[in-house]
């Protein structure tokens, strides 16, 4: 496989070689004793949320974090409650803090024509669209879009792994995702990828094609091998295919996030309105800003997550996988290959096997 | 509160002498040096439902049994397949064990008059009685409520844990139930008590109240302010309130299930026939076996342990509780207190209340 980046000396060129250098690099991954990466749980949460989250920290505590205790950061438009604080640092050994969002990120600009809004709203509820009606769905998408990475609390960070109430986790993660995001300079990682709701995002693909005209050195070349534009475009960039990860569980850079490249994607889709006038979700806005600026190498599907959230499973189906024990998900149940799922795509693009995303080693030899 | 078994010494009878002897009784129960109870967890499943009984062993395991190690005992009416076997052993550090259900404990008996037992079934199915159309569904009721006991698997143990593929368990269980059971001499526990169809066990209770008119050395007198009786029938005796322990869920004395008054009332019951023309339920069964058999003192509600199973759920509410923070599920849905529950008259009938029930103690001091 020409992308293992191991095999660049005869020794590695040996299968045996090509084992050691997965093994080296596991070591570290699942080393206790080095200092934590700079990184923490993100979630946007409100008070009537609080049992759900409990749920979700339960997950990924017992899975993952009791081992490595990563700090929980919590962020609400509302102030949290005494009882929200109590019943979820008390979930945790981790540092846990509680950020409120600065009212100039959750209210509308002064450029958007509120009327216009409201009519916008009403003609997606004529249409049934899933929160079509909703004001605070569209601050939410817009503030994960664009100013989550900004609020104070995440400044001295540079990994996030975006969590939201409800959860559920069903692979024990052994390693540690963030050490994996630092030690291969990945930029964004995804479990689950799928196709938006056209009828949320008609002018999304325009405005973005706009900016990256606009922008050019922000944009990976297109032409270039390990570009992944091809992700969300079946035409060679004619339309949008629909096609972005779940970004209600990510784990990404924050540096990239905060970098001008993307937050002038996020302005420029900003002004142009869609999130009031339409209604933009982040997902395809990280997803369309990821395949626009990063190489192929620095997007990884988490394949060895177990992870679902609403009606959508991600279940590792492999058989080396599932000999490994670690998860108790129902592999038949993953979303991964089914129609709707844009992970194919993904393998696809990137010329890549499932196989070749695991990263847990088994706890036996080989 | 007279219920108390600790009240009985002057030392004991200040409201920290009380403390003081759940906190001893605590110690007992969570002391993980004491030899464990002869006791395991034991699961009817088949090959197909793998992946729901995995799930189930993660939240087990993960919630309790990683620091006890009961041994799981699986039983099925064919044989294991291999990848059962290895997928469901390596969920677990404890002792495995599979069985076959004989086949004489899965089949019918000699007596049933097989074309009637079918006309029988079309009629539930006309009526879309759930199940009611199932054979296998049948000999599973059977089963569980006579023979189980019986497997040679069993045979050392003085108590079991039953489990069903697919459910969850949402709270820290801290201390060991199997040596509640024995500290306390309980017979029977539960987490969910509901009402069952009447339609699925329409001679059950006619055919109960002729068992114990014809063996009332096995029923414990009615008249005795200890008499559980009142918990199955609100009119007493007229007419069986269908109310009964879920048993999917039970903790429950292997002495009390193989004890010839038991067994008793099952051959009584099989030999009428309702097993399969009718479709009674082996929760009905035990329900009413316990209710007439039992002390009220002898039944347990495990009111520590959240507990979910299809779209009921038991989840402890008490405040006292849940600022221990054991549990992670949502206490607004839990089933208790449902017009559909049948735990409201179980502590009217054992004049306790649910926090009497709560036998785990805070990790702080008080």
């Amino acid at each position: 496989m020409g992308s293992e980046a191991h095999n660049t000396n005869n020794i590695d060129r040996s299968n045996k070689g090509k084992l050691s250098a997965e093994k080296a690099e596991y070591r570290i991954l699942t080393d206790l004793s080095l200092p934590r990466v700079k990184a923490a749980f993100v979630v946007l949460v409100r008070n009537s949320e609080l049992h759900a989250l409990r749920s979700s920290m339960r997950y990924l505590e017992d899975r993952f974090n009791h081992k490595y205790n990563y700090p929980w950061i919590f962020l609400n438009d509302e102030p949290f409650t005494e009882e929200f604080k109590n019943l979820t640092c008390a979930m945790t050994n981790a540092d846990v803090q509680y950020g409120l969002v600065p009212k100039e990120h959750w209210s509308y600009p002064d450029w958007i024509d509120q009327d216009l809004a409201a009519k916008r709203r009403q003609m997606m509820v004529d249409q049934k669209i899933l929160y079509g009606g909703s004001e605070s769905y569209r601050h939410m998408c817009r503030y994960q879009s664009g100013f989550f990475m900004l609020h104070p609390l995440l400044d001295e960070l540079d990994y996030y792994w975006r969590v939201e109430p409800g959860v559920k986790f069903s692979c024990d993660i052994d390693y540690d995702p963030f050490r994996l995001m630092q030690e291969r300079d990945l930029k964004y990682g995804f479990t689950i990828a799928l196709r938006e709701f056209r009828a949320t995002v008609p002018t999304l693909w325009r405005t973005t094609l706009n900016f990256a005209k606009a922008y050019p050195q922000h944009i990976y070349p297109q032409t270039s091998p390990d570009s992944l534009f091809r992700f969300v475009t079946d035409d060679k960039g004619e339309k949008y295919n629909l096609c972005h990860f779940w970004s209600n569980f990510e784990i990404a850079s924050l540096k990239f996030m905060r970098s001008e490249a993307y937050q002038s994607y996020f302005r420029y889709l900003d002004k142009a309105g869609g999130f009031f006038y339409e209604r933009w979700g982040d997902a395809p806005v990280h997803s369309l800003a990821a395949a626009m600026m990063l190489k192929k190498s620095e997007v990884h599907w988490f394949y060895d997550i177990g992870y679902k959230h609403d009606f959508f499973e991600h279940c590792p189906t492999e058989q080396r996988w599932l000999t490994n024990s670690k998860c108790y998900c129902d592999p038949a149940t993953s979303f991964d290959f089914n129609g709707g799922s844009c992970t194919n795509l993904f393998l696809d693009v990137t010329n890549r096997t499932a196989s070749s995303y695991i990263v847990t080693q088994p706890d036996e030899e080989y």
